[in-house]
């Protein structure tokens, strides 16, 4: 039962929580017309103390397409921070106004805090560097949707596996599910935490630092931003940046039914040249993450419409 | 009948409006759905010219809450007053596509004056230290509800008396009720002036800085900030707030049914410690607004639904 | 058909897509509850990297009015540009949230540029100084509301030729159709440029620095701003502000019938004193412009209601 649950992190749900949560959003995804008034009377509260118009978009439109409707502020400046409210209190005066609430934050934690004050949902969007559980959601509907199944994959994670968190959260969420190989690619700078890889125990896995030998047997390809600020010199930067630069050669010694994953923005690491190619479905993703954001808003607010 | 007028100040209604008001509150608080298109094809224009994310918030809540719809900005930056054009055209322009306005601006009688050229309802929303009305509004109604009456009741008022516009604007709505008592609680920097209590003719009242002493004989005490950019010296400032902190030990003498009130944001004035007791109500304070609100729009736009 | 299609400039729309929308705005003018859900269940972005409150007001209140909903931002700074996003980039996640955009840009170009990556339609709410074509429309269906045709009419046109987008494109626009004669005026510094006036070749025209004596023959005035910052002395620029400062005195020699226009927002070159002149027609035009842009969202759309 999910109904007036927090999602704080993506752990928060179980295994079986989130098969509810795809299944719902296969079915919107079936018929959104069923659901044109599912969150009729209802309002979401986007508080976004940090900006990021992609995110903000899609639960946005998310709750329009459940007949819902929003209201919130895009930056802490236009908010009440200013006078010095804590956020306890904020949110216990936006769940007077709002049935659910959505909440990044610069600051760890902020929206945990928030959660154990509040009489409605909060759904964390980010928090610093920490969590993004719903980017998580979106990444795991899209592999579900394209492989059906998360077992018996191969899965590439390439680009900055250090800082990247959207990567850290993803490869915590498949080892929950069985036969997951995974592979990371990465420069030696910018290579995948320990404490990571040793909760792998039951899962196969091997770093590299040379994406085209890896791709060959990748089912599954999650690309990530190479980040100029992470490198000492900007040399350095320069030669990786071409070197994990994803392209039709690179592609050429893929699978045929590999699929290429970011969560976009996308800046440098993968060339507009292979946008049109059948395997690059990252923009199909973002699709996705709108689809998932409407079967979680649903179902924490406790409606459901399966026939 | 209040289709169509405007509501700059308090006074602007009679006791008999007020009523009409707060009768509709109260039933659409019994039964909300059924005012889930009470405004449908209606829309809100949020005009403010200074950021105020609680008011806002419950404006537009108590529109999207009856169905209506809502555009508008959060602060000035993102009008047109870059581009020179005065408040009266403003308001035309926005009356070509809104059908009832809420304006909050830094100067002292903007929203009075873009009434004056205004073919659609104009609602003050805050008018530098000037005028609240929907504050007051929100007052009157969270102790209609707890109280069933205005009358018969002491109400103490606590904190900055001098500059707090919310205090002086529900003393004066309060003074055309009969047999109610005024306690102003303040330190001699910051007590009530005499062009508020001059008026209250018809009132018994009395001033004290003592808020312990005070405390016993409240029905209601309507809290708020004291803030530090009013006084002298810092210690000053640090001695008084402590002073004035409502927590358990103070509320030990209090009645038993006594309600606590305040504008919000808080800051230091109450201790979270008895956030939980029932006569803090300052939370649900909260919602009234977005009631009483809704009931606002829906009486200025000419719509009613009481069977 | 103009299902899908992008508006990046007025002659993207034939003669003939041009009448469909008029005639659909006057459908809508006359019995607008009939469009209340027209729009139900679809989703405008209003991707302003620019702020222009009056022309994004216009376009969200003419989605709303249709029963459609509306997410965006307002100025870049709250956007993702700040991430290094393409505008292509960004056109192709918007498209996965909504069914239609608005794009409001500083550069030229960038909303031509968006089209071409996007799957749904985008409408540019001007690029720079380069193209506003909503503005056209707005202005055309103004006129042929009131003077039930476009052709048969003289029109001046007042004011800063030389740097006014809106002047160059109503004169491109309307000399598609025929026996039309244009009078511009405006001192030598601002007159009109000659690439516009060489495509006049089917067209009666011509140029004057005297408003009151070309006023009499008008069917129709256009004013617009004068902007200080076009002159190279301040002198100079006051003396032209008040010669062509349009007030009761220049009126008097002008047509009963004639109607005056201004895109708005006005500074100083229409005297307030005319306002309620029935031959000043700016504020309605400002309706117009949301009663076209609601045509034209709904033809885009696919969707259209005339019985």
């Amino acid at each position: 039962m999910l109904k007036g649950k927090h999602l704080i992190e993506p752990s928060d749900f179980t295994v079986n929580e989130l098969e509810e949560i795809f299944t719902l959003a296969d079915d919107i995804i079936q018929d959104p017309n069923k659901y044109l008034d599912a969150c009729k009377g209802k309002l979401l509260a986007t508080l976004f103390y940090e900006p990021s118009t992609r995110t903000r978009f899609s639960f946005e439109a998310a709750m329009l397409r459940l007949g819902g409707q929003v209201f919130g502020f895009s930056e802490a400046s236009s908010s009440s921070v200013s006078k010095g409210e804590s956020i306890s209190d904020t949110i216990r005066v936006v769940g007077c106004y709002a049935d659910i609430a959505v909440m990044r934050h610069p600051k760890e934690g902020a929206p945990k805090l928030a959660s154990k004050y509040s009489d409605i949902p909060v759904i964390n969007a980010g928090d610093g560097g920490h969590q993004h559980p719903t980017q998580t959601l979106t990444d795991l509907l899209t592999i579900r949707s394209y492989k059906k199944s998360f077992s018996n994959n191969v899965i590439g994670l390439c680009g900055d596996l250090k800082f990247g968190r959207t990567v850290h959260s993803l490869v915590k969420a498949l080892s929950r599910y069985e036969n997951i190989k995974f592979v990371f690619i990465a420069p030696p700078e910018l290579k995948i935490p320990s404490y990571i890889t040793e909760e792998l125990t039951n899962h196969e896995f091997y770093q590299t630092s040379n994406l085209e030998e890896a791709i060959p047997e990748l089912d599954i390809l999650y690309m990530t931003r190479i980040q100029k600020e992470r490198f000492f010199n900007e040399e350095e930067y320069l030669r990786l940046k071409g070197y994990y630069k994803l392209d039709h050669d690179k592609l050429n010694n893929a699978k045929d039914d590999m699929i290429i994953l970011h969560p976009l923005p996308r800046v440098d690491e993968i060339s507009p040249e292979i946008d049109n190619d059948k395997r690059a479905v990252y923009f199909n993703q973002a699709k996705y993450g709108m689809y998932v954001r409407m079967a979680l808003i649903l179902k924490l607010l406790g409606g459901d419409i399966i026939c």
